[in-house]
Protein backbone atom coordinates (compact mmCIF):
# COMPACT_ATOMS: atom_id res chain seq x y z
CA UNK A 1 0.00 0.00 0.00
CA UNK A 2 1.30 3.40 -1.25
CA UNK A 3 4.39 1.76 -2.15
CA UNK A 4 7.22 4.30 -2.85
CA UNK A 5 4.46 7.44 -2.73
CA UNK A 6 4.52 10.27 -0.88
CA UNK A 7 1.59 11.72 0.04
CA UNK A 8 1.08 15.07 0.43
CA UNK A 9 1.35 16.91 3.80
CA UNK A 10 -1.91 18.57 3.23
CA UNK A 11 -4.06 15.26 2.05
CA UNK A 12 -2.48 13.41 5.80
CA UNK A 13 -4.18 16.65 7.35
CA UNK A 14 -7.19 16.17 5.42
CA UNK A 15 -6.79 12.56 6.30
CA UNK A 16 -6.96 13.04 9.92
CA UNK A 17 -9.61 15.44 9.08
CA UNK A 18 -11.76 12.94 7.78
CA UNK A 19 -10.59 10.10 10.30
CA UNK A 20 -12.13 12.71 12.96
CA UNK A 21 -15.47 12.77 11.46
CA UNK A 22 -15.33 9.29 10.69
CA UNK A 23 -14.92 8.54 15.08
CA UNK A 24 -18.06 10.90 15.31
CA UNK A 25 -19.98 8.59 12.91
CA UNK A 26 -19.06 5.43 14.74
CA UNK A 27 -19.88 7.03 17.98
CA UNK A 28 -23.20 7.75 16.67
CA UNK A 29 -23.92 3.61 14.74
CA UNK A 30 -23.14 4.45 11.79
CA UNK A 31 -21.42 1.74 9.38
CA UNK A 32 -21.59 3.22 5.56
CA UNK A 33 -20.69 6.44 4.49
CA UNK A 34 -20.60 8.20 1.16
CA UNK A 35 -17.71 10.25 -0.13
CA UNK A 36 -20.31 13.48 0.05
CA UNK A 37 -21.40 12.38 3.85
CA UNK A 38 -17.61 12.92 4.54
CA UNK A 39 -16.86 15.95 2.69
CA UNK A 40 -20.00 18.15 4.29
CA UNK A 41 -18.66 16.51 7.97
CA UNK A 42 -15.26 18.20 7.15
CA UNK A 43 -16.23 21.33 5.13
CA UNK A 44 -14.44 20.59 1.85
CA UNK A 45 -15.68 19.33 -1.70
CA UNK A 46 -16.97 15.69 -2.12
CA UNK A 47 -14.22 15.16 -5.36
CA UNK A 48 -11.33 16.18 -3.47
CA UNK A 49 -12.54 13.05 -0.73
CA UNK A 50 -12.61 10.96 -3.61
CA UNK A 51 -9.56 12.18 -4.33
CA UNK A 52 -7.35 11.84 -1.40
CA UNK A 53 -9.10 8.19 -0.46
CA UNK A 54 -7.68 7.43 -4.05
CA UNK A 55 -4.44 8.24 -3.17
CA UNK A 56 -4.08 4.31 -0.83
CA UNK A 57 -6.67 2.74 -3.50
CA UNK A 58 -9.57 2.95 -1.50
CA UNK A 59 -12.38 3.10 -3.71
CA UNK A 60 -16.00 3.37 -2.39
CA UNK A 61 -18.73 1.10 -3.74
CA UNK A 62 -20.89 2.73 -6.13
CA UNK A 63 -24.01 3.76 -4.30
CA UNK A 64 -23.13 2.34 -1.45
CA UNK A 65 -20.15 4.22 -0.22
CA UNK A 66 -17.15 2.99 2.28
CA UNK A 67 -17.51 1.06 5.21
CA UNK A 68 -16.68 3.65 8.42
CA UNK A 69 -14.46 1.06 10.04
CA UNK A 70 -12.52 -0.06 7.20
CA UNK A 71 -11.80 3.04 5.84
CA UNK A 72 -11.15 4.36 9.31
CA UNK A 73 -8.10 1.83 9.77
CA UNK A 74 -6.58 1.80 6.28
CA UNK A 75 -6.31 5.99 7.40
CA UNK A 76 -4.87 4.85 10.45
CA UNK A 77 -2.50 2.78 9.02
CA UNK A 78 -1.31 5.54 6.46
CA UNK A 79 -1.08 7.70 9.23
CA UNK A 80 0.93 5.44 11.74
CA UNK A 81 -1.66 6.21 13.80
CA UNK A 82 -1.83 2.45 14.40
CA UNK A 83 1.39 2.51 15.83
CA UNK A 84 2.16 3.88 19.76
CA UNK A 85 4.67 6.29 19.39
CA UNK A 86 6.52 7.50 22.55
CA UNK A 87 6.69 10.94 23.70
CA UNK A 88 8.55 12.50 26.00
CA UNK A 89 7.52 16.02 27.14
CA UNK A 90 10.32 18.85 28.17
CA UNK A 91 8.82 21.59 30.06
CA UNK A 92 6.17 20.99 32.38
CA UNK A 93 4.67 24.23 33.15
CA UNK A 94 1.33 25.61 32.52
CA UNK A 95 1.30 24.43 28.77
CA UNK A 96 3.56 21.38 29.08
CA UNK A 97 1.24 20.31 32.19
CA UNK A 98 -2.08 20.56 30.28
CA UNK A 99 -0.50 18.41 27.33
CA UNK A 100 0.62 15.73 29.57
CA UNK A 101 -3.01 15.06 30.09
CA UNK A 102 -4.62 15.69 26.37
CA UNK A 103 -6.74 12.90 25.76
CA UNK A 104 -6.12 13.13 21.79
CA UNK A 105 -3.07 11.37 22.70
CA UNK A 106 -3.50 8.20 22.97
CA UNK A 107 -6.07 7.96 20.12
CA UNK A 108 -3.34 9.07 18.09
CA UNK A 109 -1.27 6.54 18.76
CA UNK A 110 1.22 9.53 21.51
CA UNK A 111 1.83 7.53 24.81
CA UNK A 112 3.59 10.17 27.00
CA UNK A 113 5.71 8.31 28.98
CA UNK A 114 8.80 10.61 29.46
CA UNK A 115 8.72 14.02 31.35
CA UNK A 116 11.09 16.03 31.80
CA UNK A 117 12.04 19.86 33.46
CA UNK A 118 15.32 21.85 35.07
CA UNK A 119 13.32 22.13 37.91
CA UNK A 120 10.73 20.31 40.21
CA UNK A 121 13.11 16.69 39.78
CA UNK A 122 11.50 13.19 41.42
CA UNK A 123 8.27 14.81 41.36
CA UNK A 124 5.39 12.83 40.53
CA UNK A 125 2.93 14.23 37.49
CA UNK A 126 0.09 12.58 36.49
CA UNK A 127 1.89 9.23 36.73
CA UNK A 128 4.86 10.16 35.31
CA UNK A 129 7.86 11.33 37.50
CA UNK A 130 9.88 14.76 36.65
CA UNK A 131 13.21 13.73 35.45
CA UNK A 132 16.31 15.98 34.52
CA UNK A 133 16.66 16.82 30.54
CA UNK A 134 20.51 17.35 31.63
CA UNK A 135 20.06 13.24 31.87
CA UNK A 136 17.78 12.71 28.82
CA UNK A 137 20.02 11.32 26.51
CA UNK A 138 21.22 8.43 29.11
CA UNK A 139 17.46 7.94 29.53
CA UNK A 140 16.47 7.68 25.90
CA UNK A 141 19.70 5.28 25.18
CA UNK A 142 17.87 2.47 27.57
CA UNK A 143 14.23 3.15 26.56
CA UNK A 144 14.07 5.43 23.12
CA UNK A 145 11.14 7.99 22.77
CA UNK A 146 9.93 8.71 19.20
CA UNK A 147 8.87 12.34 19.78
CA UNK A 148 10.17 14.95 21.61
CA UNK A 149 7.27 17.87 22.59
CA UNK A 150 9.01 21.19 23.56
CA UNK A 151 6.96 23.65 25.54
CA UNK A 152 9.90 25.35 27.48
CA UNK A 153 10.14 29.09 26.89
CA UNK A 154 11.93 30.38 23.77
CA UNK A 155 15.54 31.22 25.10
CA UNK A 156 16.10 27.84 26.11
CA UNK A 157 14.24 26.05 23.42
CA UNK A 158 17.02 25.12 20.97
CA UNK A 159 19.05 23.77 23.72
CA UNK A 160 16.39 21.38 24.54
CA UNK A 161 15.58 20.48 20.88
CA UNK A 162 19.94 19.72 20.50
CA UNK A 163 19.40 17.72 23.30
CA UNK A 164 16.33 16.06 21.83
CA UNK A 165 18.26 15.64 18.91
CA UNK A 166 21.55 13.89 20.45
CA UNK A 167 19.00 11.62 22.59
CA UNK A 168 17.79 10.05 19.13
CA UNK A 169 13.98 11.53 18.73
CA UNK A 170 12.90 11.23 15.35
CA UNK A 171 10.64 13.84 15.75
CA UNK A 172 9.51 17.40 17.60
CA UNK A 173 6.77 19.08 17.99
CA UNK A 174 7.84 22.69 19.18
CA UNK A 175 5.64 24.73 21.31
CA UNK A 176 8.19 27.65 21.70
CA UNK A 177 7.33 30.60 19.69
CA UNK A 178 10.63 30.75 18.19
CA UNK A 179 12.24 29.08 14.62
CA UNK A 180 14.23 25.77 15.40
CA UNK A 181 17.11 24.43 13.74
CA UNK A 182 17.44 20.22 13.67
CA UNK A 183 18.57 17.99 11.39
CA UNK A 184 16.90 16.98 7.91
CA UNK A 185 16.23 13.30 9.32
CA UNK A 186 14.58 15.06 12.28
CA UNK A 187 10.89 16.10 11.35
CA UNK A 188 9.96 19.23 13.34
CA UNK A 189 6.48 21.38 13.52
CA UNK A 190 6.27 23.99 14.83
CA UNK A 191 2.91 25.02 16.86
CA UNK A 192 2.82 28.64 16.46
CA UNK A 193 -0.63 30.42 18.53
CA UNK A 194 1.04 33.52 18.12
CA UNK A 195 0.78 33.01 13.86
CA UNK A 196 -2.67 31.91 14.43
CA UNK A 197 -3.71 34.85 16.89
CA UNK A 198 -2.06 37.17 14.02
CA UNK A 199 -3.85 35.56 11.20
CA UNK A 200 -7.21 36.10 13.26
CA UNK A 201 -6.17 39.73 14.16
CA UNK A 202 -5.24 40.50 10.63
CA UNK A 203 -8.40 39.23 9.38
CA UNK A 204 -10.50 41.15 12.45
CA UNK A 205 -8.43 44.55 11.11
CA UNK A 206 -10.00 43.68 7.41
CA UNK A 207 -13.15 43.76 8.74
CA UNK A 208 -12.59 47.08 10.76
CA UNK A 209 -11.77 48.73 7.49
CA UNK A 210 -15.30 47.57 5.65
CA UNK B 1 -1.69 51.35 2.55
CA UNK B 2 -2.83 48.04 1.28
CA UNK B 3 -6.08 49.80 0.24
CA UNK B 4 -8.35 46.98 -0.98
CA UNK B 5 -5.87 44.33 -1.68
CA UNK B 6 -6.69 41.11 0.09
CA UNK B 7 -3.03 39.78 1.21
CA UNK B 8 -2.77 36.05 1.10
CA UNK B 9 -3.06 33.85 4.21
CA UNK B 10 0.57 32.35 3.88
CA UNK B 11 2.39 35.57 3.77
CA UNK B 12 0.54 37.09 6.78
CA UNK B 13 1.71 33.66 8.43
CA UNK B 14 5.33 34.54 7.20
CA UNK B 15 5.02 38.24 7.87
CA UNK B 16 4.27 37.00 11.87
CA UNK B 17 7.38 34.87 11.81
CA UNK B 18 9.79 37.76 10.27
CA UNK B 19 7.94 39.72 13.24
CA UNK B 20 9.12 37.12 15.53
CA UNK B 21 12.60 37.12 13.95
CA UNK B 22 12.86 41.49 14.24
CA UNK B 23 11.61 41.32 18.18
CA UNK B 24 14.65 38.75 18.22
CA UNK B 25 17.27 40.94 16.65
CA UNK B 26 15.71 44.32 18.04
CA UNK B 27 16.22 42.43 21.74
CA UNK B 28 19.71 42.02 20.92
CA UNK B 29 20.01 46.16 20.56
CA UNK B 30 20.34 45.49 16.29
CA UNK B 31 18.58 48.34 14.31
CA UNK B 32 19.29 47.21 10.36
CA UNK B 33 18.56 44.23 8.80
CA UNK B 34 18.63 42.88 5.32
CA UNK B 35 16.23 40.97 3.85
CA UNK B 36 18.95 37.92 3.65
CA UNK B 37 19.78 38.42 7.26
CA UNK B 38 15.53 38.00 7.42
CA UNK B 39 15.55 35.31 5.29
CA UNK B 40 18.11 33.13 7.06
CA UNK B 41 16.20 33.68 10.55
CA UNK B 42 12.91 32.40 9.40
CA UNK B 43 13.81 29.93 7.04
CA UNK B 44 12.91 31.04 3.86
CA UNK B 45 14.50 32.44 0.57
CA UNK B 46 14.98 35.93 0.75
CA UNK B 47 13.30 36.72 -2.78
CA UNK B 48 10.23 35.37 -0.78
CA UNK B 49 11.06 37.93 1.89
CA UNK B 50 11.40 41.04 -0.43
CA UNK B 51 8.30 39.72 -2.63
CA UNK B 52 6.06 39.43 0.85
CA UNK B 53 7.53 43.49 2.35
CA UNK B 54 6.81 44.69 -1.23
CA UNK B 55 3.00 43.72 -0.31
CA UNK B 56 2.87 46.96 1.85
CA UNK B 57 5.25 48.67 -0.19
CA UNK B 58 8.12 48.44 2.05
CA UNK B 59 11.34 48.71 0.27
CA UNK B 60 14.49 48.04 1.88
CA UNK B 61 17.46 51.05 0.95
CA UNK B 62 19.80 49.00 -1.44
CA UNK B 63 23.05 48.23 0.52
CA UNK B 64 21.23 49.35 3.87
CA UNK B 65 18.21 47.18 4.37
CA UNK B 66 15.62 47.52 6.33
CA UNK B 67 15.18 49.83 9.61
CA UNK B 68 14.16 46.82 12.32
CA UNK B 69 11.70 49.16 14.33
CA UNK B 70 10.32 50.62 11.43
CA UNK B 71 9.37 47.46 9.71
CA UNK B 72 8.40 45.80 13.00
CA UNK B 73 5.78 48.40 13.09
CA UNK B 74 4.40 48.14 9.45
CA UNK B 75 3.73 44.62 9.65
CA UNK B 76 2.42 45.17 13.44
CA UNK B 77 -0.07 47.71 11.72
CA UNK B 78 -0.47 45.20 8.69
CA UNK B 79 -1.68 42.25 10.94
CA UNK B 80 -3.24 44.47 13.21
CA UNK B 81 -1.39 43.36 16.14
CA UNK B 82 -0.80 47.51 17.41
CA UNK B 83 -4.69 47.05 18.01
CA UNK B 84 -5.94 45.59 21.43
CA UNK B 85 -8.14 42.99 20.25
CA UNK B 86 -10.75 41.95 23.53
CA UNK B 87 -11.13 37.96 24.33
CA UNK B 88 -13.17 35.45 26.09
CA UNK B 89 -12.05 32.37 27.06
CA UNK B 90 -14.37 30.07 27.34
CA UNK B 91 -13.41 26.85 29.35
CA UNK B 92 -10.98 27.00 31.96
CA UNK B 93 -9.81 23.06 32.12
CA UNK B 94 -6.23 22.29 31.94
CA UNK B 95 -5.31 23.85 28.67
CA UNK B 96 -7.84 26.93 29.11
CA UNK B 97 -5.77 27.55 32.13
CA UNK B 98 -2.39 27.38 30.42
CA UNK B 99 -3.80 30.10 27.45
CA UNK B 100 -5.00 32.57 29.90
CA UNK B 101 -1.70 32.86 31.13
CA UNK B 102 0.06 32.56 27.86
CA UNK B 103 2.71 35.45 27.29
CA UNK B 104 2.09 35.42 23.82
CA UNK B 105 -1.58 37.36 23.98
CA UNK B 106 -0.03 40.58 24.76
CA UNK B 107 2.82 40.85 22.69
CA UNK B 108 0.32 39.80 19.55
CA UNK B 109 -2.49 42.85 20.97
CA UNK B 110 -4.43 40.68 22.53
CA UNK B 111 -5.85 40.91 25.89
CA UNK B 112 -8.02 38.13 27.54
CA UNK B 113 -10.85 40.09 29.28
CA UNK B 114 -13.43 37.19 29.78
CA UNK B 115 -13.32 33.76 31.21
CA UNK B 116 -16.57 31.36 30.91
CA UNK B 117 -17.22 28.20 32.14
CA UNK B 118 -20.36 26.10 33.40
CA UNK B 119 -18.87 25.14 36.28
CA UNK B 120 -16.97 26.97 38.94
CA UNK B 121 -18.66 30.17 38.50
CA UNK B 122 -17.53 33.30 40.82
CA UNK B 123 -14.21 31.48 41.22
CA UNK B 124 -10.94 33.96 40.27
CA UNK B 125 -8.42 32.75 38.12
CA UNK B 126 -5.47 34.42 37.49
CA UNK B 127 -7.11 37.94 37.94
CA UNK B 128 -10.55 37.21 36.12
CA UNK B 129 -13.50 36.00 37.93
CA UNK B 130 -15.39 33.16 36.39
CA UNK B 131 -18.10 33.80 34.79
CA UNK B 132 -21.21 31.91 33.10
CA UNK B 133 -21.02 30.66 29.55
CA UNK B 134 -25.02 30.90 29.53
CA UNK B 135 -24.59 34.88 30.27
CA UNK B 136 -22.19 35.41 27.79
CA UNK B 137 -24.68 37.02 25.34
CA UNK B 138 -25.78 39.65 28.38
CA UNK B 139 -21.95 40.51 29.14
CA UNK B 140 -21.11 40.96 25.67
CA UNK B 141 -23.78 43.50 25.39
CA UNK B 142 -22.25 45.69 28.00
CA UNK B 143 -18.52 44.54 26.94
CA UNK B 144 -18.44 43.27 23.45
CA UNK B 145 -15.82 40.69 22.66
CA UNK B 146 -13.25 40.55 19.68
CA UNK B 147 -12.20 37.22 19.79
CA UNK B 148 -14.07 34.49 21.83
CA UNK B 149 -11.55 30.63 22.75
CA UNK B 150 -13.20 27.92 22.82
CA UNK B 151 -11.53 25.33 24.89
CA UNK B 152 -14.02 23.24 25.82
CA UNK B 153 -15.15 19.40 25.36
CA UNK B 154 -15.48 18.37 21.49
CA UNK B 155 -19.10 17.85 22.45
CA UNK B 156 -19.83 21.34 23.75
CA UNK B 157 -17.85 23.13 21.16
CA UNK B 158 -20.62 24.20 18.61
CA UNK B 159 -23.11 25.04 21.72
CA UNK B 160 -20.51 27.26 22.42
CA UNK B 161 -19.63 28.72 19.48
CA UNK B 162 -23.44 29.72 18.76
CA UNK B 163 -23.07 31.12 22.02
CA UNK B 164 -20.28 32.67 20.81
CA UNK B 165 -21.76 34.08 17.64
CA UNK B 166 -24.48 35.23 19.15
CA UNK B 167 -22.57 37.55 21.56
CA UNK B 168 -20.96 39.21 18.79
CA UNK B 169 -17.42 38.10 18.63
CA UNK B 170 -15.64 38.70 15.33
CA UNK B 171 -13.16 35.71 15.76
CA UNK B 172 -12.84 32.18 17.25
CA UNK B 173 -10.10 30.38 17.78
CA UNK B 174 -11.08 26.51 18.63
CA UNK B 175 -9.24 24.14 20.35
CA UNK B 176 -11.84 21.39 20.59
CA UNK B 177 -11.24 18.64 18.13
CA UNK B 178 -14.25 19.31 16.01
CA UNK B 179 -14.79 20.97 13.04
CA UNK B 180 -17.23 23.68 13.52
CA UNK B 181 -20.08 25.39 11.65
CA UNK B 182 -19.74 29.53 11.92
CA UNK B 183 -21.05 32.30 10.15
CA UNK B 184 -19.35 33.80 6.89
CA UNK B 185 -18.25 37.15 8.10
CA UNK B 186 -17.16 35.24 11.49
CA UNK B 187 -13.36 34.15 11.19
CA UNK B 188 -12.92 30.94 12.58
CA UNK B 189 -9.39 29.10 13.11
CA UNK B 190 -8.63 25.60 14.13
CA UNK B 191 -6.07 25.11 16.46
CA UNK B 192 -6.04 21.62 15.84
CA UNK B 193 -3.63 19.29 18.27
CA UNK B 194 -4.51 15.64 16.49
CA UNK B 195 -3.96 17.12 13.15
CA UNK B 196 -0.17 18.13 13.92
CA UNK B 197 0.06 14.75 15.63
CA UNK B 198 -0.79 12.66 12.81
CA UNK B 199 1.14 14.48 10.28
CA UNK B 200 3.82 13.73 12.57
CA UNK B 201 3.11 9.92 13.06
CA UNK B 202 3.06 9.62 9.15
CA UNK B 203 6.72 10.91 8.85
CA UNK B 204 7.93 8.96 11.27
CA UNK B 205 6.04 5.98 9.81
CA UNK B 206 7.86 6.28 6.41
CA UNK B 207 11.40 6.70 7.77
CA UNK B 208 10.80 3.52 9.45
CA UNK B 209 9.75 1.69 6.52
CA UNK B 210 13.03 3.37 4.45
Amino acid sequence: MNKGRKIPEVTIMRLSAYSRALEQMMSKGETVVSSLEIAEAVGVGSPQVRKDLAYFGAFGIRGLGYGIQDLYDRIAEITGTNKVWKVAIVGLGHLGGALVSYPGFLSRGFKVVGAFDVKDIGKRYRGLVIQDIRDFVQVAKENPFDLGIIVVPKDAAQEVADILVAGGVRAILNFAPVNLTVPVEVELKQVDLSMFLETLSYHMSQKTEK
